[in-house]
Parts: C-alpha cells; structure tokens; sequence
C-alpha cells in the first residue's frame, strides 16, 4: 500500500496560528486539499502563536505540519523581533501610510519563498496566505498588487515551473473580506476559534494585551460578527 | 564621532564563498559601495563554503558579513541538501532542459528575500547577486527574466518601496559573461581566488572533487583564460 495518493491534491498553507491564516487553511481544507502547514519560528516575541499553530494543525488533520527556524530575527528592524515596544490602542490609525514598527522587512516574501519551495517538493501547486488588504496594518506584503508580483515571480523561479509542470497559484481567500467576514466564514466551516493567538505582546502565560494592532482588529471582528471571541484578554 | 556615514552607499552582496559572487563583491566595492555581505547555513554538504566566505569577506574588509542558519534541509529535495548523489562529469549537459539534482527548491528566491529584508533595514536599496546564464548548470532563478520578476515583486513588497523611499535594484553584474571573462574582470581587480570554494562535494578536509558541475565550470574557465587555478582537486 502506498502512502500517498497520485489524485490528492496538496496545498501548502502558511500558518501563524492567527485567526486569519487558520480561516485561510479551513477553506482550503473545504476546497479538497489535504494540506501541509507551514509555521515559523523567526525570533518574534510572540512565539505562542506556534503552540496556536500546532493545535490548529492536528484540529485539522494535515498530512505534515512543519516548523522552520529561520534566524530572521538576526536581521532586526521591527518591533516584533526587537527591544522595540509594540504600540497599543491603533485604532483609526490603520493605513499604508503610517506603516508601524510591527513591520517586519520581507516577512511575506520569506514566508511565501519557503513556501514556494516546499510546494515544488510536493508537487503542490497551490500556497494559501491569509493575507488581508481590508481590516489590516498597512503592511505592503499584504497587497494584492504585491501577491501578483509574487506569483509571476515564482512561475519563473522554479524547476518545475520552466518545465512546465506546474503553475503556482498564491491562494488568498481572505483578501478582500472584512473581519467579520472572515470570522463568520470560518464559524461556517466549524472553525474553533479559541485554538488560535493573534496578539502580538501576550504575557508570559500567552494571554492578549488586548490592545495592539492586532487585538484590536480581532476584537473589533468578533464585535461586528455579533459573536463571542473565545480568547482570553489582558486588557 | 558617528559610526555611519551618511554619504555611504551600502550594498547587501550574496557571498557562497565561490568564484561568482566574489567576483560579484569585487565589483560592488570597485563601483564604491560599502559591502554588507550575507552567506547561508541550509544545509549544503558542502558547508566549507562558509569558511571561504569569511575569508572573502575579511579580504575585502566588509562592513559586516552576516551568517544566517536558515533551515532549508528540512523542506530537502535536492542533492546539496539531501542523501542524494551529486551528478559527476556532466560536462555538455548544462542546459535549462536538464537542471540537475543539484538544484535546490527556490534557493535564490530565499536568499534574495533575506537580501531584501536586510536591505530596507541598512536603507540600501542594492543587492548584488553573482548568478550567470552563460556557463552554468541550467537552475531557472540564474535567468534574467527571472531576476527582473524578482525586482519587481522587490518594490511592491517593503515598506521603503512603498513609501518610494528606496527603489531596490537587484544587480547582476556577471550574468552574460562566460567563466573566462568573470575570472578576468575578477583578476583586474585583484580578487585573490585562492580564497574561494566551488565545489559541491568537497572532501572532509574541503579538497574540491573536480568532477561536479561547479568544478567543470571552474577548471574549464581558468583554462580559456589561461589561468592557474589556485584550488586544490581529488581528481
């Protein structure tokens, strides 16, 4: 008996352990694949997400979840990898115009390149990336200009690209949705949400500070949603 | 007394250690540049290339030379990362129709992304990459085509793109020459090879084999130019 199946169809799906990127792997569960996490450990404070990440991949049942450290945080320039503080209450200030210090250079384009890489192992030609350009920080890997530019590159990258063989696709169900589109989305297709982190300064225990970026546009997600968020909150 | 310079023109330099991209760095500080050279850990057999680059990177007094440990081996797929052999005397089966098992899954992808991440953090917005379409093994991200995809992707993905702050260049300076002229143009600027390591399945003591892809390249270049290779060979 062999252990994998010619028809399977196999996508690779980045995964922080977010809200976004577990709706993002929800629907391309829904879509057929069977799926191969990707997770990364690259020096940000906020690690527990790839507890979150790990919960969320045996939730879903993948065929692999893999855990890459990367030795980003090397590099430095934000305050996600740096003794830089994490600015709190955002709110209204949201645009790529006042991009924040949570930025992290090239964080997309790494994440997507490895990815990219895992997939033409796989003879998977479908990378999912919960990337958001509605309710989001202004972070310009999340564009969708920047994702085309992304895909045309990495059809010419490849080994099996130029032969033919394959055609990546950057898949990115999320968009051009809201938050409380995603979260109703994902309630849709039975996600539990209390699996996922998404702050990005949690307390020693892996409690939210509730006042980040990124608490804020889940709360705000969960209010508009009409629905409870099952995350546990500092603030 | 401040430590930078604001006049300094700094340039990220992808250094293996190899013929290539040290001639690549000869030619970024020929064009002035102060040199931020970057070398990877991923799990290359032949990891006697990060002794060369250090030695490349003391000779031409680089402003700092970078080693990231970037766990590419686990995604493997390839015979620099994987048990797999790498191909001997291929010598005329060099061609884009025939890439080898040598060739590692969006490698020049992830190494340019880090390039790029580095890049916005010291504000350069120049990354020098010795990749060549004339002689070399056929790996699709050393084309042209592939590298101007690259740039583009580049200036829609960082927040100093964005901003139109720094508009990246990816330079290539050695990608339409032959062997013979890049060990010339490497010679007139009095790049010391003896410094540097090509091969892909070195000895335990780092003798180079002389056999793979990247020795043929290197033997058959010093030889149209007439030459002494300085690197010591098995075969």
């Amino acid at each position: 008996m062999s252990s994998s199946n010619k028809n399977e169809k196999k996508a690779v799906v980045l995964s922080s352990g977010g809200l976004d990127s577990t709706t993002a792997m929800a629907i391309a569960k829904n879509e057929g694949f069977s799926i191969y996490s990707l997770s990364f450990f690259y020096g940000q404070r906020h690690f527990f997400e790839l507890n979150a990440a790990e919960k969320v991949a045996n939730f879903f049942g993948v065929s692999k979840h893999l855990v890459l450290n990367i030795g980003l945080g090397k590099i430095g320039g934000s305050a996600l990898t740096d003794d830089i503080a994490v600015p709190k209450s955002r709110d209204g200030e949201m645009t790529t115009e006042n991009i924040p210090v949570t930025y992290v250079p090239a964080r997309n384009t790494i994440f997507l390149s490895y990815g990219l890489a895992w997939a033409e192992v796989l003879n998977s030609s479908d990378i999912y990336i919960g990337v958001n350009a509605i309710d989001y920080s202004g972070y310009p890997d999340c564009r969708p200009e920047y994702i085309e530019a992304f895909e045309r590159m990495a059809n010419l990258a490849t080994k099996k690209g130029v032969e033919g063989l394959i055609k990546i696709k950057i898949r990115t169900p999320l968009i051009y949705m809201t938050k409380e589109q995603i979260i109703k989305k994902g309630i849709e297709l039975n996600v539990d949400y209390s699996l996922t982190h998404s702050c990005y300064d949690p307390s020693l225990e892996g409690i939210a500070c509730g006042r980040c970026d990124s608490c804020i546009l889940r709360r705000k997600g969960f209010q508009e949603a009409g629905l409870k968020d099952p995350a546990r909150y500092l603030d």
